[in-house]
C-alpha cells in the first residue's frame, strides 16, 4: 500500500504509542487530588511544557482540547463572543477565503446566528493573502472588527502564508490574530512568538499524535470566551477530563517531529519534488496548483490538476492500484464539490474539480514515488475517457 | 494502593486496549475515500453499531463526541438554540439542581449571554426530582420552556432519577428532555429506547475506554444546532475528525461492561453495603448521603459525611494512607466549595464540606473495603482535631 495522504491523517510515531502506553498504566483523573491524580496531573503539565518548549510558547499559553476542530471553533467563536461582549460594534470577521471548514463554517454559522458579519479575505493565484489585502480589508474602521483568522498553511494546496506580517497588520489595527497551523506544525518551523500571532490552532494526530487531542495556545492575557462549559479545566478555556494519555502522546509527537524537523523538511521536499517532476513528465497536460518549490510551500505537499479528469475518479482509479491520496477537499457527505480553495485562486470549476493533493510524510519513501509514477499515466488515461464519455452523455 | 474514585475515572479495560491499538495499527482518516479511508470508516461503523446495541438505540442516533462534557454542552446548547430559532418564547432552561456542571454551567452560560431562563429543578433530602416536582416547574406555560435536562444518577451522591417518568412529563407537555447518563452507564441498566429520552450523554473513560471519547444519543428526528463546525461529521451535527481507535475501544468496553452487567452491579452493590456498614461502625457520628441501597442508588456509590471534619483533610489523610477517594465535587480551580448538590438535598455547609464520596468499579474486591477500613477511624479523628483547631483559631 502507497499512503500519500498524510495531510488527512498520519499514523501514530512510535514514540507516541510509548508516551501513551506509560501514561495508561498509570490511570488517574488530573482533577482529582489524591497521589494518582496528581501523578496524571504531573504527565499532563510536563507535556504542557514540552509543547510549549517546541512551539516557542510560554507552558501557560497551552489550552489542550479534543483537536484541531474544536481550537478553530474556539477560537473564532471565543474570539468574536468575548471581543464583542467588550465592544458591540465588534462584528465583523476577516477570515482568508481558503481557510478550513473548521475556520470557515465556524465564522458562517456566527454570521448566520449570532450577529457577526463575514468577510473573505481573497487570494492570489497562490492562496496567497498579501499583507496589503489584510490592511485594505480592515478599512478605516478596525474598531469594528473583532478578529482576524489566516491559516498558517494551506490544507489543500500546502501555500504558506506570511503569518508574522498578517499578524503585524493585526496588531498595527488592535485586532486579535489566530492562524490555524493544524498542517504547518511538524512541516516547517512555527514559533508561537515569532509568528506574533495571538492563538495558534495545532492537532496531535498531523504530527504522529493520536486523533482527537489538539490544543489552542493563547497568548497571556488574551480574554477568550469558552465553547466547553464545565468543570473549569484549562484556565476555565475549557472544560472536560483531561485527556492524559492523549496529551502526553502529544508531546512526544511533538518533540520527534521537532528533532527531525531540518533532516525531514529538506529530505520531503525533495522528494515531494521528484513526485511533481516526474507525474508531470507521464501526464504532460497536468500543473501543479498553488506555490511554487520552495519556502512558500509546504514540503509534503503536492497538488495537481490533470485537465478532463474529476478528482474522484482519479482518487478512486489510483486506490484500486494501491495508492491514496486525496482530492484535498474531503467531503463527509459524500457529495463531490469543487475545493473553495482552487475557487479561490481563481481556477474554474473543471479545473478544480480535476485535482488531486500527494502528502507526504514520516515514512513515506521513495518507494512511494515510484509506485505513484508507475500508474498515474494510464490511470490519468482512463479517468479522461470517462470523463469524455459523461460528457457526452451529458450532452445528449 | 487503594482506588476508591473510579466515578472519577477509571482504569481502561484490557478489551478497550486492545480494541484501541489494533485500530491503531490500521490508520486511516475515516472521512477519506480510499481503501485505509474506508477500513477506518468500517472500524467507527461497527463500533457505532455496537454501543447502539449495548444501549438500546438505533445505531443512526450514535453522535460520537470528545466526551461527556462535550456531549451535555451538544445537548443543552444544541436544543436550545434549535428550539429557539424554531420559536422565540423557548427561553426557558429546566435543569435539576443537582447536575454535573456541564450540563449546569452550560445552561448558566446560555443564561447570561444568551437570553436564556434558567431555572432550577428542586430535588429531595435523596436528591431525587419527583415527576410531580416537574410538572409543576414546567406550569401552565409549556410553550415557552426549550428544554429539560435531569441526570440518570447522580454523580456524587449515585441517586438514580426517575428518568422514564420525567421523559414522559417532558413529552407530555412536548417538551425534548435530554439525560447525562455518564455515571450510570455501564453500572445499570441505560436503555435510550425504554427511558423515552431524546437525548443522551455517555462517557468511554468512566466505563474503562479511553478518556477524550464519548457520545450523545440523539433520537431521529431531533433538531440540533451543532456546537463544532467545520467538516461536517457525524450528520453535521459533530464536525472533527473520527477518533477510529478512539471509538472502537469505547464500543469493546462498552461490550465488556455490558456483559458482566447482571453480576457486576450485585457484587459492587454487596461490596459497597459492606463498605458503608464498616465504616459506620468506625465512625458512630458519620451518615450516608442519598438514597438507601437498593435499585434508587448507583452500586459502586458511597458517599457519607464526618461532621466535624473537611472534606478536603479526610481526603489527604486517606491519600497518605494509599486510600484514593474523592469529595465528589471536585474543583479544578483548587478552591474548596461546599457541594452544590448536597446543598440542593438541603444539607448546611458544614454538613456537605465534610463529606466524602467512595466509589467502586472494575477492580475493585473486598480488600480495597479492608483497607478504607483499616485506617478511616483514627483519619476522622485527626480531621475532627484539625477541625477543632481551626474552629478554634478561626473564633480567636
Amino acid at each position: 500500500m502507497t499512503y500519500l495522504d498524510h495531510a488527512a491523517t498520519t499514523p501514530m510515531r512510535p514514540e507516541a504509542v510509548e508516551a501513551f502506553t506509560a501514561a495508561l498504566a498509570d490511570a488517574g483523573n488530573a482533577s482529582s487530588l489524591h497521589a494518582g491524580g496528581r501523578r496524571a496531573r504531573r504527565t499532563v503539565e510536563e507535556a504542557r511544557e514540552s509543547l510549549a518548549e517546541v512551539l516557542g510558547a510560554r507552558p501557560s499559553d497551552v489550552i489542550f482540547t479534543g483537536g484541531g476542530t474544536e481550537s478553530d471553533n474556539l477560537a473564532v467563536k471565543g474570539l468574536y463572543w468575548s471581543r464583542r461582549a467588550a465592544d458591540p460594534r465588534r462584528r465583523r470577521l476577516l477570515v482568508s477565503a481558503v481557510e478550513h471548514p473548521a475556520v470557515l463554517d465556524t465564522a458562517s454559522w456566527l454570521a448566520r446566528h449570532q450577529g457577526a458579519v463575514l468577510e473573505l479575505l481573497p487570494v492570489d493565484g497562490t492562496g496567497l493573502v498579501a499583507p496589503e489585502v489584510l490592511r485594505a480589508a480592515v478599512g478605516d474602521d478596525p474598531s469594528s472588527v473583532a478578529m482576524i483568522s489566516v491559516m498558517w498553511a494551506n490544507s489543500e494546496v500546502g501555500t504558506i502564508q506570511p503569518v508574522a506580517e498578517l499578524a503585524r497588520v493585526a496588531h498595527g489595527c488592535g485586532i486579535p490574530f489566530h492562524t490555524d497551523a493544524v498542517q504547518a506544525f511538524g512541516q516547517v518551523e512555527t514559533s508561537f512568538a515569532a509568528s506574533g500571532a495571538d492563538a495558534l490552532t495545532i492537532s496531535a494526530h498531523k504530527i504522529g499524535g493520536p486523533v482527537g487531542v489538539g490544543a489552542l495556545l493563547v497568548r497571556r492575557g488574551l480574554e477568550l470566551e469558552p465553547i466547553a462549559h464545565g468543570g473549569g479545566q484549562e484556565r476555565d478555556i475549557r472544560s472536560g477530563t483531561l485527556n492524559t494519555p492523549g496529551v502526553a502522546a502529544f508531546a512526544a509527537a511533538a518533540r520527534a517531529a521537532r528533532a527531525e524537523l531540518p533532516a525531514e523538511q529538506a529530505r520531503l521536499a525533495a522528494l515531494r519534488d521528484d513526485l511533481v517532476r516526474r507525474v508531470l513528465t507521464e501526464v504532460p497536460g497536468a500543473t501543479l496548483n498553488g506555490a511554487p518549490s520552495g519556502p512558500g510551500r509546504l514540503p509534503g505537499n503536492a497538488h495537481l490538476t490533470f485537465p478532463g479528469c474529476e478528482g474522484d475518479s482519479l482518487l478512486m482509479l489510483l486506490d484500486a492500484h494501491g495508492v491514496e491520496c486525496s482530492t484535498g477537499s474531503a467531503c463527509s457527505a459524500g457529495i463531490a464539490r469543487p475545493s473553495h480553495v482552487l475557487l479561490a485562486m481563481g481556477a474554474d470549476e473543471a479545473h478544480a474539480r480535476g485535482s488531486l493533493r500527494f502528502s507526504l510524510g514520516h515514512g513515506s519513501a521513495a518507494r512511494d514515488v515510484d509506485a505513484l509514477v508507475a500508474v498515474i499515466g494510464p490511470v490519468v488515461e482512463r479517468a479522461a475517457r470517462a470523463g469524455e464519455l459523461a460528457g457526452l452523455s451529458s450532452r445528449g
